[in-house]
């Protein structure tokens, strides 16, 4: 018998929102809606596309391991040097590298219950010992944090605008954080809703850190450019941090076509105000619903924002409803938040789509608790 | 100060044949040919090109993490359950998987100098112990590894091919080696070259081996398909196993667009006929020029060969003249042989032109030995 990890036994498969084909196989449903996985309801970016098919031509040949063109697209629009910029495939790829390169086996990696699972995944795979406080008010309990560090903290791992909650950690609030981490600590910040966040003025810019040597800030092509399927996201850190994470890298990613997704889609300005007007109506149009049924929701500074029901039970009543009548939603147990669901802002058709849904669902659980 | 563990400290980037794009930039040249990186020359599957074309609309869509569509088609095409199949995003991530769910920190893996150098890199990136023994006659030294065996191994790694030197381990001593490595270590049986080798009777198929626990056949799009830019390949095992590395990779991947290209690019036999038809005609004018000038190479059973030189000096002056001249070719030191230098088989067009230029340069240098 092969001797395996018990870390390696007890790790949980990865469950993301429902894909629409699976749901479309099960209930064999013509219409649905998914709002469950904080994608760009507009689809890829179109430069981005055009991009692509120019050059599947060349997919028999290896990438480059440097990413000559993409760190000089990266560095000029970014304004820092190339060996400052770290890219991969996708936020999830990152976050392993950095456990990887910055911890050893029994090292403690910190963070938050009810924050991105990706993190916990990459932690609990490499064995590594995870420290999390419990959320506050739906948020980072940053004081908690720092009263978790000991001599064997070597990551905290902070996402701002929190993900499944939301919600934001101030500038003078993070500042203040920044200032009482030790310096033999590193701060993973991770930004990935940062074209949503950064609309309001409290929120903490994660580049303007970069003169700290113990903070490394990520970012993702998957949202705001509409490119989740390709798998393309960036660390930004110190000249050494960068080093250490591109010996971890794989030699060969992004794949060829990210890359090439990448530079066109850097150049689409307008695809991304378009992003946000049709992010920020659509959000409207849900917060004033939840709020004209009295449904409780987070006041989220992302994509999406978290519902809250009375317990679990209610949570996996609403998620299930809703997904048989077409709308596949994010059930939150794996987050560690069971009485949640998660929607994101999506085009205005789907939004309208969303809200029929989820009156009648809501309505229907309702009456059914009165009877009760 | 961050605190970084000394292995990751003296890893050593990974350094792959030199991109067409590089030496243009670097030399100006107009006409060059890469056979460095055993990639297919005859470029990528159209079939799984007309398959991405198509798909492109959908990659805001986080892909499906059970890869539902992609298990099916593989598990069709290899007449396996789909729960002895693992794609990911090409060997080396799969190595990379492979490394960190079968061994701990201060586990020895096990394997040869002068192999691919994926294996090397992954197993130092995550601080295991690398032991390696010494190729014997450019092949595997298959009892020099048996005895090699300690408790503390948990892992061998055996390509067969071997890269860069092409050998093949026949079918008998595979089968003897198998039937001699404990039970509790794990083989992993890296079939990169598969298409190529299994031309030879005496090739032992990987497949042919999963009813024993102890052993992951890993099988890659990259070189066969024409597919080395999109990063995708499969591991083969008992259930157990499979299980443990779904658990360990990442939660969307191969990416949308390599799942799409290899769906298709698998129905498109007529790619795989052509493309050895146009290997044995290139691989057979290299030998016989080869032949011609007198020089000295491996007897190899895959889509590449490596050329012998007198010493190190030597195979780097001729490396980097044939670079000078548009042939780009892989040098060999970072595999741990200084004196060779690799060559993959081309088009026809393209093995003429790197005939001439290697010809031209053999005559050079040999010309300067004999002034000196």
């Amino acid at each position: 018998m092969m001797v395996i990890p018990e870390y390696i036994k007890k790790l949980v498969p990865y469950k993301s929102g429902k894909p629409i084909d699976e749901l479309a196989r099960e209930k064999g449903l013509t219409r649905i809606v998914k709002l469950a996985s904080n994608e760009n309801p507009l689809g890829p970016s179109p430069m981005a596309l055009e991009a692509i098919k120019a050059g599947v031509n060349d997919l028999h040949r290896y990438t480059d391991p440097g990413c000559f063109q993409l760190l000089q697209k990266l560095s000029t629009a970014y304004k820092l040097p190339a060996d400052q910029i770290f890219p991969a495939s996708g936020s999830d790829a990152i976050i392993q590298y950095i456990v990887a390169a910055f911890s050893e086996a029994g090292d403690e990696l910190l963070s938050s219950a009810g924050t991105f699972i990706g993190w916990g995944v990459n932690v609990a795979k490499l064995g590594r010992k995870m420290v999390n406080v419990p959320l506050m008010n739906y948020n980072y309990d940053l004081d908690g944090i720092l009263n978790k560090i000991t001599e064997k903290t070597r990551i905290i791992y902070i996402a701002n605008p929190n993900n499944p909650t939301g919600m934001l950690i101030g500038k003078t609030e993070f500042d203040s954080f920044l200032n009482k981490v030790p310096e033999n600590v590193l701060v993973v910040y991770d930004e990935a809703y940062h074209l949503y966040a950064s609309q309001n003025a409290n929120y903490p810019d994660g580049l303007s850190y970069l003169n700290r040597e113990n903070v490394l800030v990520l970012r993702t092509f998957s949202k705001s450019y509409g490119l989740a399927g390709l798998r393309v996201g960036v660390a930004f850190g110190n000249a050494e941090l960068i080093q250490m994470l591109t010996k971890t890298r794989l030699p060969f990613e992004p794949n060829q076509l990210a890359q090439l997704a990448v530079l066109a889609a850097m150049d689409d300005i307008g695809f991304l105000q378009k992003t946000l007007e049709v992010h920020n109506a659509s959000m409207k149009m849900l917060c004033s619903k939840f709020d004209e049924l009295g449904m409780l929701y987070t006041h989220s500074a992302s994509n999406f924002t978290m519902l809250l029901f009375a317990n679990e039970e209610i949570a996996n009543q609403f998620h299930s409803m809703c997904l048989d009548n077409g709308l596949i939603l994010r059930g939150l147990a794996s987050f560690g938040i069971p009485n949640g669901v998660r929607i994101n802002s999506g085009t205005i058709e789907e939004t309208v789509f969303a809200l029929e849904v989820i009156s009648r669902v809501h309505k229907s659980i309702t009456e059914k608790q009165l009877i009760q």
